[in-house]
Protein backbone atom coordinates (compact mmCIF):
# COMPACT_ATOMS: atom_id res chain seq x y z
CA UNK A 1 0.00 0.00 0.00
CA UNK A 2 1.56 3.01 -1.13
CA UNK A 3 1.11 6.84 0.64
CA UNK A 4 -1.00 7.43 -2.16
CA UNK A 5 -3.42 4.94 -1.81
CA UNK A 6 -3.29 5.34 2.06
CA UNK A 7 -4.54 8.80 1.59
CA UNK A 8 -6.99 7.96 -0.43
CA UNK A 9 -8.18 5.41 1.58
CA UNK A 10 -8.07 7.81 4.48
CA UNK A 11 -10.18 10.01 2.71
CA UNK A 12 -12.60 7.39 1.73
CA UNK A 13 -12.52 5.82 5.41
CA UNK A 14 -12.98 9.45 6.84
CA UNK A 15 -16.56 10.00 5.01
CA UNK A 16 -17.59 6.79 6.02
CA UNK A 17 -16.61 2.94 6.48
CA UNK A 18 -17.35 0.76 2.84
CA UNK A 19 -18.24 4.24 0.95
CA UNK A 20 -21.88 3.82 2.47
CA UNK A 21 -23.52 6.51 4.12
CA UNK A 22 -23.40 9.03 1.44
CA UNK A 23 -25.11 12.02 3.53
CA UNK A 24 -22.10 12.89 4.92
CA UNK A 25 -20.20 15.26 1.97
CA UNK A 26 -17.76 17.91 2.69
CA UNK A 27 -16.13 18.62 -0.61
CA UNK A 28 -16.28 17.93 -4.00
CA UNK A 29 -13.17 19.49 -4.78
CA UNK A 30 -11.01 16.82 -2.85
CA UNK A 31 -7.51 15.89 -5.07
CA UNK A 32 -6.21 12.52 -5.23
CA UNK A 33 -2.18 12.17 -6.46
CA UNK A 34 -1.55 9.86 -8.90
CA UNK A 35 -2.06 6.36 -8.47
CA UNK A 36 -1.85 4.82 -11.68
CA UNK A 37 -4.90 4.13 -13.68
CA UNK A 38 -6.02 7.58 -13.45
CA UNK A 39 -7.24 7.06 -9.49
CA UNK A 40 -6.32 10.93 -9.09
CA UNK A 41 -8.92 11.73 -11.70
CA UNK A 42 -11.49 10.00 -9.69
CA UNK A 43 -14.36 12.80 -8.50
CA UNK A 44 -14.38 11.07 -4.90
CA UNK A 45 -16.76 13.58 -3.60
CA UNK A 46 -19.92 14.94 -5.29
CA UNK A 47 -23.00 16.68 -4.50
CA UNK A 48 -25.65 14.61 -6.39
CA UNK A 49 -29.19 15.54 -5.81
CA UNK A 50 -30.91 12.06 -5.47
CA UNK A 51 -34.96 11.40 -5.23
CA UNK A 52 -36.66 7.92 -4.95
CA UNK A 53 -39.99 7.83 -4.99
CA UNK A 54 -41.55 5.36 -1.93
CA UNK A 55 -44.87 4.76 -1.86
CA UNK A 56 -47.42 1.83 -0.35
CA UNK A 57 -47.14 -1.50 -2.40
CA UNK A 58 -43.67 -0.87 -3.81
CA UNK A 59 -41.47 -3.67 -4.41
CA UNK A 60 -38.92 -2.73 -1.59
CA UNK A 61 -35.69 -4.25 -3.55
CA UNK A 62 -36.65 -2.16 -6.39
CA UNK A 63 -35.91 0.63 -4.34
CA UNK A 64 -33.14 -1.25 -1.99
CA UNK A 65 -30.94 -2.42 -5.16
CA UNK A 66 -29.86 0.94 -6.74
CA UNK A 67 -30.15 2.32 -3.09
CA UNK A 68 -26.85 0.08 -2.18
CA UNK A 69 -24.88 1.54 -5.03
CA UNK A 70 -26.01 5.18 -5.00
CA UNK A 71 -25.31 4.95 -1.44
CA UNK A 72 -21.68 4.50 -1.81
CA UNK A 73 -21.60 7.61 -3.46
CA UNK A 74 -19.91 9.91 -1.51
CA UNK A 75 -21.03 13.19 -0.64
CA UNK A 76 -24.60 12.38 -2.64
CA UNK A 77 -27.71 13.38 -0.76
CA UNK A 78 -30.55 10.60 -1.01
CA UNK A 79 -33.88 11.87 -0.06
CA UNK A 80 -36.87 8.85 -0.14
CA UNK A 81 -39.72 10.76 -0.93
CA UNK A 82 -43.19 10.15 -0.41
CA UNK A 83 -46.65 11.89 -0.28
CA UNK A 84 -46.16 12.62 3.29
CA UNK A 85 -43.47 11.56 6.22
CA UNK A 86 -46.22 8.78 7.18
CA UNK A 87 -44.34 5.18 6.95
CA UNK A 88 -45.34 3.31 3.90
CA UNK A 89 -45.23 -0.62 3.31
CA UNK A 90 -44.16 -2.18 0.86
CA UNK A 91 -45.81 -5.13 -0.85
CA UNK A 92 -44.26 -7.90 1.51
CA UNK A 93 -44.68 -6.31 4.31
CA UNK A 94 -41.32 -3.81 5.02
CA UNK A 95 -42.14 -0.24 6.32
CA UNK A 96 -39.61 2.60 5.41
CA UNK A 97 -39.86 6.01 7.15
CA UNK A 98 -39.74 8.79 4.15
CA UNK A 99 -37.19 11.19 4.36
CA UNK A 100 -39.07 13.97 2.15
CA UNK A 101 -42.31 15.04 0.87
CA UNK A 102 -43.33 15.71 -2.72
CA UNK A 103 -43.10 19.29 -1.06
CA UNK A 104 -39.72 19.33 0.81
CA UNK A 105 -37.93 17.07 -2.31
CA UNK A 106 -35.01 19.30 -3.87
CA UNK A 107 -36.43 21.16 -6.84
CA UNK A 108 -33.55 20.43 -9.25
CA UNK A 109 -32.51 16.65 -8.96
CA UNK A 110 -29.73 14.59 -10.33
CA UNK A 111 -31.72 11.38 -10.38
CA UNK A 112 -35.18 10.91 -9.86
CA UNK A 113 -36.06 7.24 -9.58
CA UNK A 114 -39.15 5.34 -9.24
CA UNK A 115 -39.01 1.72 -8.34
CA UNK A 116 -42.16 -0.87 -9.29
CA UNK A 117 -44.35 -2.84 -7.30
CA UNK A 118 -47.43 -4.15 -8.61
CA UNK A 119 -51.20 -3.21 -7.57
CA UNK A 120 -49.39 -0.56 -5.42
CA UNK A 121 -47.80 1.01 -8.30
CA UNK A 122 -51.08 1.04 -10.30
CA UNK A 123 -52.88 3.12 -8.03
CA UNK A 124 -49.86 5.45 -7.61
CA UNK A 125 -49.88 5.71 -11.33
CA UNK A 126 -53.24 7.16 -10.94
CA UNK A 127 -52.35 9.46 -7.90
CA UNK A 128 -52.48 13.42 -9.20
CA UNK A 129 -50.18 14.42 -7.21
CA UNK A 130 -47.73 11.30 -7.31
CA UNK A 131 -47.67 12.64 -11.46
CA UNK A 132 -47.85 16.31 -10.49
CA UNK A 133 -44.42 15.16 -8.78
CA UNK A 134 -42.88 13.24 -11.03
CA UNK A 135 -43.61 15.49 -14.05
CA UNK A 136 -42.32 18.57 -12.60
CA UNK A 137 -38.82 16.75 -11.01
CA UNK A 138 -38.57 14.86 -14.01
CA UNK A 139 -38.89 17.97 -16.65
CA UNK A 140 -35.31 19.25 -15.11
CA UNK A 141 -33.92 16.00 -13.62
CA UNK A 142 -30.46 14.95 -14.95
CA UNK A 143 -31.73 11.61 -15.27
CA UNK A 144 -35.05 10.07 -14.83
CA UNK A 145 -35.05 6.57 -14.08
CA UNK A 146 -36.95 3.27 -12.62
CA UNK A 147 -36.57 -0.30 -12.03
CA UNK A 148 -39.08 -2.90 -12.79
CA UNK A 149 -42.41 -1.82 -12.95
CA UNK A 150 -41.78 1.81 -12.03
CA UNK A 151 -40.89 2.68 -15.10
CA UNK A 152 -44.96 2.74 -15.35
CA UNK A 153 -45.12 5.64 -12.99
CA UNK A 154 -42.44 8.07 -15.36
CA UNK A 155 -44.66 6.34 -18.36
CA UNK A 156 -48.16 7.62 -16.62
CA UNK A 157 -46.32 11.26 -15.72
CA UNK A 158 -46.00 11.65 -19.43
CA UNK A 159 -41.65 11.14 -19.17
CA UNK A 160 -41.44 8.12 -21.31
CA UNK A 161 -43.25 9.66 -24.70
CA UNK A 162 -40.45 8.53 -27.45
CA UNK A 163 -38.01 7.17 -25.32
CA UNK A 164 -36.89 3.44 -25.74
CA UNK A 165 -37.52 1.81 -22.01
CA UNK A 166 -37.75 -1.42 -20.04
CA UNK A 167 -39.60 -2.82 -17.15
CA UNK A 168 -40.26 -6.21 -15.53
CA UNK A 169 -41.25 -8.38 -18.39
CA UNK A 170 -44.94 -8.71 -17.21
CA UNK A 171 -45.68 -5.41 -18.41
CA UNK A 172 -42.90 -4.24 -20.51
CA UNK A 173 -44.85 -4.12 -23.67
CA UNK A 174 -47.40 -2.13 -22.12
CA UNK A 175 -45.10 0.84 -22.04
CA UNK A 176 -46.08 1.34 -25.49
CA UNK A 177 -49.31 2.46 -24.35
CA UNK A 178 -47.38 5.56 -22.76
CA UNK A 179 -45.92 6.30 -26.11
CA UNK A 180 -42.54 4.47 -24.96
CA UNK A 181 -40.38 2.43 -27.19
CA UNK A 182 -40.54 -0.99 -25.11
CA UNK A 183 -37.06 -2.49 -25.13
CA UNK A 184 -35.74 -5.99 -23.68
CA UNK A 185 -32.34 -5.63 -22.12
CA UNK A 186 -31.39 -5.52 -18.48
CA UNK A 187 -30.73 -1.57 -18.34
CA UNK A 188 -31.81 0.28 -21.41
CA UNK A 189 -30.83 4.14 -21.82
CA UNK A 190 -32.33 6.46 -23.95
CA UNK A 191 -30.54 9.83 -24.09
CA UNK A 192 -31.19 10.73 -19.96
CA UNK A 193 -33.94 8.08 -19.34
CA UNK A 194 -32.12 5.22 -18.06
CA UNK A 195 -34.41 2.45 -17.18
CA UNK A 196 -33.71 -1.19 -15.64
CA UNK A 197 -35.48 -4.67 -15.72
CA UNK A 198 -36.97 -6.80 -13.17
CA UNK A 199 -36.64 -6.10 -9.36
CA UNK A 200 -32.67 -7.65 -9.11
CA UNK A 201 -32.18 -5.43 -12.39
CA UNK A 202 -31.87 -2.23 -10.35
CA UNK A 203 -28.15 -3.56 -8.82
CA UNK A 204 -27.06 -3.31 -12.74
CA UNK A 205 -28.80 -0.53 -13.03
CA UNK A 206 -27.36 0.96 -9.74
CA UNK A 207 -23.63 0.19 -10.56
CA UNK A 208 -24.04 1.87 -14.27
CA UNK A 209 -25.41 5.00 -12.66
CA UNK A 210 -22.33 4.96 -10.56
CA UNK A 211 -20.16 5.03 -13.54
CA UNK A 212 -22.16 7.35 -15.44
CA UNK A 213 -21.07 9.64 -12.35
CA UNK A 214 -18.07 9.06 -11.02
CA UNK A 215 -16.43 7.04 -13.39
CA UNK A 216 -15.05 3.22 -13.89
CA UNK A 217 -12.88 3.23 -11.01
CA UNK A 218 -15.48 4.17 -8.79
CA UNK A 219 -18.18 1.74 -9.56
CA UNK A 220 -15.57 -1.07 -9.46
CA UNK A 221 -14.63 -0.08 -5.98
CA UNK A 222 -18.31 0.06 -4.73
CA UNK A 223 -18.88 -3.33 -6.65
CA UNK A 224 -15.80 -4.69 -4.96
CA UNK A 225 -17.97 -3.51 -1.31
CA UNK A 226 -21.11 -4.66 -2.32
CA UNK A 227 -19.53 -8.18 -3.17
CA UNK A 228 -21.36 -8.12 -6.34
CA UNK A 229 -20.37 -11.19 -7.85
CA UNK A 230 -23.80 -12.91 -8.23
CA UNK A 231 -23.63 -16.82 -8.64
CA UNK A 232 -27.64 -17.73 -8.74
CA UNK A 233 -28.09 -21.47 -8.19
CA UNK A 234 -30.37 -21.84 -10.95
CA UNK A 235 -30.61 -19.94 -14.16
CA UNK A 236 -34.69 -19.18 -14.09
CA UNK A 237 -34.11 -15.47 -14.09
CA UNK A 238 -35.13 -14.12 -17.29
CA UNK A 239 -37.87 -15.12 -20.16
CA UNK A 240 -34.35 -16.43 -22.54
CA UNK A 241 -33.18 -18.94 -19.76
CA UNK A 242 -36.33 -20.02 -17.84
CA UNK A 243 -37.89 -23.60 -18.34
CA UNK A 244 -40.98 -23.60 -20.18
CA UNK A 245 -43.19 -24.94 -17.77
CA UNK A 246 -42.11 -22.63 -15.23
CA UNK A 247 -42.69 -19.48 -17.68
CA UNK A 248 -46.56 -20.07 -18.65
CA UNK A 249 -46.76 -20.51 -14.99
CA UNK A 250 -45.37 -17.82 -14.33
CA UNK A 251 -47.01 -15.34 -17.20
CA UNK A 252 -50.56 -16.70 -16.14
CA UNK A 253 -49.79 -15.56 -12.52
CA UNK A 254 -48.91 -12.14 -13.74
CA UNK A 255 -51.51 -12.18 -16.38
CA UNK A 256 -53.78 -10.19 -14.47
CA UNK A 257 -51.57 -7.50 -13.59
CA UNK A 258 -50.45 -7.39 -17.05
CA UNK A 259 -54.02 -6.72 -18.31
CA UNK A 260 -53.76 -3.63 -15.64
CA UNK A 261 -50.71 -2.24 -16.48
CA UNK A 262 -51.95 -1.72 -20.22
CA UNK A 263 -55.33 -0.87 -19.70
CA UNK A 264 -53.90 1.84 -17.26
CA UNK A 265 -51.26 2.86 -19.98
CA UNK A 266 -53.83 3.07 -22.99
CA UNK A 267 -55.79 5.03 -20.71
CA UNK A 268 -53.82 7.23 -19.44
CA UNK A 269 -52.51 8.63 -22.71
CA UNK A 270 -56.10 7.91 -25.12
CA UNK A 271 -53.85 6.66 -27.24
CA UNK A 272 -54.47 3.11 -27.38
CA UNK A 273 -55.17 1.01 -30.67
CA UNK A 274 -55.62 -2.16 -28.55
CA UNK A 275 -58.94 -3.71 -27.49
CA UNK A 276 -58.45 -4.47 -23.97
CA UNK A 277 -60.30 -7.88 -22.93
CA UNK B 1 -51.84 -22.67 -20.81
CA UNK B 2 -53.46 -25.85 -19.17
CA UNK B 3 -56.42 -26.03 -16.63
CA UNK B 4 -53.79 -27.45 -14.97
CA UNK B 5 -51.24 -24.32 -14.90
CA UNK B 6 -54.22 -21.98 -14.91
CA UNK B 7 -55.39 -23.73 -11.26
CA UNK B 8 -52.09 -22.93 -9.71
CA UNK B 9 -51.98 -19.92 -10.91
CA UNK B 10 -54.79 -18.75 -9.82
CA UNK B 11 -53.76 -19.90 -6.55
CA UNK B 12 -50.43 -17.97 -6.49
CA UNK B 13 -52.41 -15.14 -8.25
CA UNK B 14 -54.91 -15.26 -4.94
CA UNK B 15 -52.85 -15.26 -2.69
CA UNK B 16 -50.35 -12.80 -3.84
CA UNK B 17 -49.22 -10.71 -6.87
CA UNK B 18 -45.66 -11.95 -7.82
CA UNK B 19 -45.83 -14.30 -4.95
CA UNK B 20 -44.96 -11.37 -3.04
CA UNK B 21 -46.62 -10.67 0.46
CA UNK B 22 -46.02 -14.16 2.19
CA UNK B 23 -48.13 -12.65 5.18
CA UNK B 24 -51.24 -13.93 3.52
CA UNK B 25 -51.28 -17.54 4.62
CA UNK B 26 -54.19 -19.61 3.63
CA UNK B 27 -53.22 -23.16 3.74
CA UNK B 28 -50.20 -25.06 3.80
CA UNK B 29 -52.70 -28.23 2.12
CA UNK B 30 -53.44 -27.17 -1.22
CA UNK B 31 -53.09 -30.13 -4.07
CA UNK B 32 -51.89 -28.67 -7.17
CA UNK B 33 -52.72 -31.05 -9.80
CA UNK B 34 -49.96 -33.26 -11.89
CA UNK B 35 -48.56 -30.86 -14.38
CA UNK B 36 -45.40 -32.61 -15.02
CA UNK B 37 -41.64 -31.58 -14.11
CA UNK B 38 -43.91 -32.84 -10.76
CA UNK B 39 -45.32 -29.50 -10.20
CA UNK B 40 -47.97 -31.40 -7.86
CA UNK B 41 -45.27 -31.84 -5.72
CA UNK B 42 -44.67 -28.42 -4.87
CA UNK B 43 -45.29 -27.20 -1.53
CA UNK B 44 -46.84 -23.98 -2.82
CA UNK B 45 -48.21 -23.04 0.46
CA UNK B 46 -45.68 -22.85 3.46
CA UNK B 47 -45.81 -22.23 7.20
CA UNK B 48 -41.95 -21.23 7.96
CA UNK B 49 -41.53 -18.86 10.83
CA UNK B 50 -38.80 -16.25 9.81
CA UNK B 51 -37.12 -13.92 12.05
CA UNK B 52 -35.01 -11.26 10.53
CA UNK B 53 -32.81 -8.85 12.99
CA UNK B 54 -32.38 -5.50 12.62
CA UNK B 55 -30.19 -3.00 14.06
CA UNK B 56 -28.64 1.01 14.09
CA UNK B 57 -26.31 0.78 11.69
CA UNK B 58 -27.01 -2.40 9.20
CA UNK B 59 -26.47 -2.75 5.81
CA UNK B 60 -30.04 -2.42 4.72
CA UNK B 61 -29.41 -4.29 1.39
CA UNK B 62 -27.64 -7.02 3.66
CA UNK B 63 -31.62 -7.33 4.93
CA UNK B 64 -33.42 -6.74 1.77
CA UNK B 65 -31.44 -9.33 -1.05
CA UNK B 66 -32.86 -12.28 1.24
CA UNK B 67 -36.39 -10.80 2.07
CA UNK B 68 -36.68 -10.23 -1.49
CA UNK B 69 -36.35 -14.13 -1.51
CA UNK B 70 -38.26 -15.19 1.92
CA UNK B 71 -41.18 -12.90 0.34
CA UNK B 72 -42.04 -15.30 -2.47
CA UNK B 73 -42.62 -17.96 0.52
CA UNK B 74 -46.40 -18.10 0.22
CA UNK B 75 -47.34 -18.38 4.02
CA UNK B 76 -44.20 -17.54 5.21
CA UNK B 77 -44.49 -15.91 8.39
CA UNK B 78 -41.23 -12.64 8.26
CA UNK B 79 -40.91 -10.56 11.50
CA UNK B 80 -38.01 -7.56 11.47
CA UNK B 81 -37.43 -8.01 15.12
CA UNK B 82 -35.62 -5.56 17.46
CA UNK B 83 -34.89 -4.17 20.50
CA UNK B 84 -37.96 -2.25 20.57
CA UNK B 85 -40.73 -0.68 17.84
CA UNK B 86 -38.89 2.29 17.23
CA UNK B 87 -37.59 2.61 13.85
CA UNK B 88 -34.23 1.61 12.75
CA UNK B 89 -31.74 3.56 10.62
CA UNK B 90 -29.15 1.81 8.56
CA UNK B 91 -25.86 3.08 7.51
CA UNK B 92 -26.82 4.46 4.83
CA UNK B 93 -29.61 6.18 6.22
CA UNK B 94 -33.06 3.74 5.19
CA UNK B 95 -35.03 3.83 8.70
CA UNK B 96 -37.30 0.77 8.90
CA UNK B 97 -40.34 0.25 11.41
CA UNK B 98 -39.37 -3.41 13.45
CA UNK B 99 -42.43 -5.44 13.35
CA UNK B 100 -41.54 -6.96 16.26
CA UNK B 101 -38.92 -7.14 19.15
CA UNK B 102 -37.11 -9.58 21.06
CA UNK B 103 -39.96 -10.15 23.51
CA UNK B 104 -42.78 -10.56 20.90
CA UNK B 105 -41.11 -12.11 18.20
CA UNK B 106 -42.33 -16.21 17.24
CA UNK B 107 -39.67 -18.39 19.79
CA UNK B 108 -39.62 -21.43 17.78
CA UNK B 109 -38.34 -20.38 14.24
CA UNK B 110 -37.53 -21.84 10.49
CA UNK B 111 -35.22 -19.38 9.83
CA UNK B 112 -33.23 -17.11 12.38
CA UNK B 113 -31.49 -14.18 10.36
CA UNK B 114 -28.62 -11.57 10.92
CA UNK B 115 -27.53 -9.14 8.46
CA UNK B 116 -24.24 -7.25 8.34
CA UNK B 117 -22.87 -3.68 8.55
CA UNK B 118 -19.40 -2.05 9.69
CA UNK B 119 -19.74 -0.02 13.57
CA UNK B 120 -23.32 -0.98 14.11
CA UNK B 121 -22.87 -4.40 13.64
CA UNK B 122 -19.93 -3.84 16.01
CA UNK B 123 -21.94 -2.25 18.86
CA UNK B 124 -25.07 -4.81 18.27
CA UNK B 125 -22.34 -7.58 18.32
CA UNK B 126 -21.53 -6.46 21.90
CA UNK B 127 -24.83 -5.40 23.43
CA UNK B 128 -25.81 -8.46 25.55
CA UNK B 129 -29.74 -8.38 25.07
CA UNK B 130 -29.06 -8.39 21.14
CA UNK B 131 -26.62 -11.96 22.18
CA UNK B 132 -29.20 -13.13 24.47
CA UNK B 133 -31.75 -12.90 21.67
CA UNK B 134 -29.56 -14.50 19.24
CA UNK B 135 -28.54 -17.29 21.12
CA UNK B 136 -31.65 -18.33 22.31
CA UNK B 137 -33.42 -18.27 19.04
CA UNK B 138 -30.51 -19.61 17.31
CA UNK B 139 -30.60 -22.58 19.94
CA UNK B 140 -33.90 -23.73 18.36
CA UNK B 141 -34.20 -22.99 15.07
CA UNK B 142 -34.29 -24.74 11.94
CA UNK B 143 -31.68 -22.45 10.14
CA UNK B 144 -29.34 -20.52 11.52
CA UNK B 145 -28.20 -18.13 9.18
CA UNK B 146 -26.53 -14.12 8.10
CA UNK B 147 -25.43 -12.43 5.20
CA UNK B 148 -22.24 -10.35 5.24
CA UNK B 149 -20.88 -9.10 8.64
CA UNK B 150 -23.84 -10.49 9.70
CA UNK B 151 -22.24 -13.56 11.07
CA UNK B 152 -20.03 -11.76 13.00
CA UNK B 153 -23.23 -11.46 15.46
CA UNK B 154 -23.84 -15.23 14.97
CA UNK B 155 -20.28 -15.87 16.02
CA UNK B 156 -20.66 -13.68 19.02
CA UNK B 157 -23.76 -14.77 20.65
CA UNK B 158 -21.63 -18.40 20.41
CA UNK B 159 -23.65 -20.39 17.06
CA UNK B 160 -20.82 -20.52 14.69
CA UNK B 161 -18.19 -22.74 16.94
CA UNK B 162 -16.95 -25.66 15.10
CA UNK B 163 -18.92 -24.81 12.22
CA UNK B 164 -17.60 -23.27 8.35
CA UNK B 165 -18.63 -19.55 7.47
CA UNK B 166 -18.57 -17.01 5.57
CA UNK B 167 -18.58 -13.44 5.74
CA UNK B 168 -18.16 -9.83 3.84
CA UNK B 169 -14.42 -10.25 2.66
CA UNK B 170 -13.23 -7.80 5.28
CA UNK B 171 -13.78 -9.91 8.45
CA UNK B 172 -14.04 -13.22 7.23
CA UNK B 173 -10.79 -13.97 8.85
CA UNK B 174 -12.05 -12.56 11.94
CA UNK B 175 -14.21 -15.81 12.17
CA UNK B 176 -11.82 -17.76 13.31
CA UNK B 177 -11.72 -15.49 16.93
CA UNK B 178 -15.47 -17.27 17.28
CA UNK B 179 -14.29 -20.70 16.79
CA UNK B 180 -15.68 -20.75 13.16
CA UNK B 181 -14.00 -21.97 9.74
CA UNK B 182 -13.88 -19.18 7.95
CA UNK B 183 -14.82 -20.53 3.91
CA UNK B 184 -14.30 -18.48 1.24
CA UNK B 185 -17.77 -19.13 -0.64
CA UNK B 186 -20.75 -17.28 -1.95
CA UNK B 187 -23.27 -19.48 -0.17
CA UNK B 188 -21.11 -21.61 2.84
CA UNK B 189 -23.65 -24.63 4.25
CA UNK B 190 -22.63 -26.34 7.33
CA UNK B 191 -24.97 -28.38 9.00
CA UNK B 192 -28.05 -25.96 9.57
CA UNK B 193 -25.72 -22.63 9.64
CA UNK B 194 -25.92 -21.31 6.19
CA UNK B 195 -23.84 -17.83 5.46
CA UNK B 196 -23.67 -15.69 3.04
CA UNK B 197 -20.84 -13.21 1.28
CA UNK B 198 -20.85 -9.72 1.55
CA UNK B 199 -24.35 -8.02 0.45
CA UNK B 200 -25.34 -8.87 -2.08
CA UNK B 201 -24.40 -12.21 -1.53
CA UNK B 202 -27.97 -12.11 0.25
CA UNK B 203 -30.08 -12.98 -3.29
CA UNK B 204 -27.83 -16.30 -3.83
CA UNK B 205 -28.01 -16.96 -0.49
CA UNK B 206 -31.77 -16.23 -0.12
CA UNK B 207 -32.77 -18.25 -3.71
CA UNK B 208 -30.92 -21.00 -1.93
CA UNK B 209 -33.16 -20.67 1.01
CA UNK B 210 -36.23 -21.28 -0.91
CA UNK B 211 -35.04 -24.23 -3.09
CA UNK B 212 -34.10 -25.66 0.51
CA UNK B 213 -37.73 -25.38 1.91
CA UNK B 214 -39.80 -25.08 -1.14
CA UNK B 215 -37.76 -26.94 -4.21
CA UNK B 216 -36.10 -26.28 -6.94
CA UNK B 217 -38.87 -25.62 -8.88
CA UNK B 218 -40.55 -23.14 -6.47
CA UNK B 219 -36.83 -21.18 -6.12
CA UNK B 220 -37.03 -21.38 -10.10
CA UNK B 221 -40.41 -19.13 -10.34
CA UNK B 222 -39.22 -17.09 -7.49
CA UNK B 223 -35.95 -16.24 -9.29
CA UNK B 224 -38.21 -15.42 -12.90
CA UNK B 225 -40.82 -13.13 -11.23
CA UNK B 226 -37.21 -11.25 -9.37
CA UNK B 227 -35.80 -11.26 -12.69
CA UNK B 228 -32.70 -12.55 -11.29
CA UNK B 229 -30.69 -12.72 -14.27
CA UNK B 230 -28.00 -10.73 -13.04
CA UNK B 231 -25.32 -8.93 -15.49
CA UNK B 232 -23.00 -6.94 -13.97
CA UNK B 233 -21.33 -3.92 -16.17
CA UNK B 234 -18.10 -4.90 -14.41
CA UNK B 235 -16.03 -7.57 -13.06
CA UNK B 236 -14.82 -6.40 -10.09
CA UNK B 237 -17.24 -7.93 -7.26
CA UNK B 238 -15.08 -10.08 -5.98
CA UNK B 239 -11.35 -10.44 -4.51
CA UNK B 240 -10.70 -12.94 -7.27
CA UNK B 241 -11.69 -10.64 -10.67
CA UNK B 242 -10.91 -7.25 -9.16
CA UNK B 243 -8.27 -5.18 -10.12
CA UNK B 244 -5.21 -5.20 -8.34
CA UNK B 245 -5.38 -1.66 -7.36
CA UNK B 246 -9.30 -1.27 -6.99
CA UNK B 247 -8.43 -4.63 -4.16
CA UNK B 248 -5.40 -2.34 -2.26
CA UNK B 249 -7.65 0.52 -2.08
CA UNK B 250 -10.88 -1.27 -0.94
CA UNK B 251 -8.72 -3.54 1.39
CA UNK B 252 -6.63 -0.42 3.06
CA UNK B 253 -10.24 1.36 3.05
CA UNK B 254 -11.78 -1.23 5.27
CA UNK B 255 -8.68 -2.18 7.34
CA UNK B 256 -10.10 -0.25 10.96
CA UNK B 257 -13.22 -2.34 10.12
CA UNK B 258 -11.38 -5.17 9.63
CA UNK B 259 -8.81 -4.78 12.84
CA UNK B 260 -11.63 -3.91 14.99
CA UNK B 261 -13.60 -7.26 14.03
CA UNK B 262 -10.75 -9.43 14.67
CA UNK B 263 -10.56 -7.41 18.45
CA UNK B 264 -14.21 -8.55 18.82
CA UNK B 265 -14.00 -11.97 17.70
CA UNK B 266 -10.52 -12.81 20.11
CA UNK B 267 -12.19 -10.83 22.76
CA UNK B 268 -15.89 -12.25 23.53
CA UNK B 269 -14.48 -15.20 22.89
CA UNK B 270 -11.65 -14.83 25.12
CA UNK B 271 -9.46 -17.51 22.89
CA UNK B 272 -7.32 -15.15 20.34
CA UNK B 273 -3.55 -16.29 19.94
CA UNK B 274 -3.21 -13.17 17.91
CA UNK B 275 -2.07 -9.71 19.07
CA UNK B 276 -4.02 -7.16 18.35
CA UNK B 277 -1.92 -4.20 16.94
Amino acid sequence: MTDMNRRTATLLALVSPFAIGAAAAQSSEHKVPDMGRGMDAVPWMGDEQIAMLIYPGMTVMDLIGPHCMFGALMGARIDLVARSLDPVTSDAGVTIVPSATFATCPRDLTILFTPGGTDGTLTAAQDPETLAFLADRGARAKYVTSVCSGSLLLGAAGLLKGYKATSHWSCRDALAGFGAIPTDARVVRDRNRITGAGVTAGLDFGLSMIAELRGRIYAECSQLMAEYDPDPPFNAGSMKTAPADIKSAMIEMAADFTRKAEALACTSMKECHKIIP
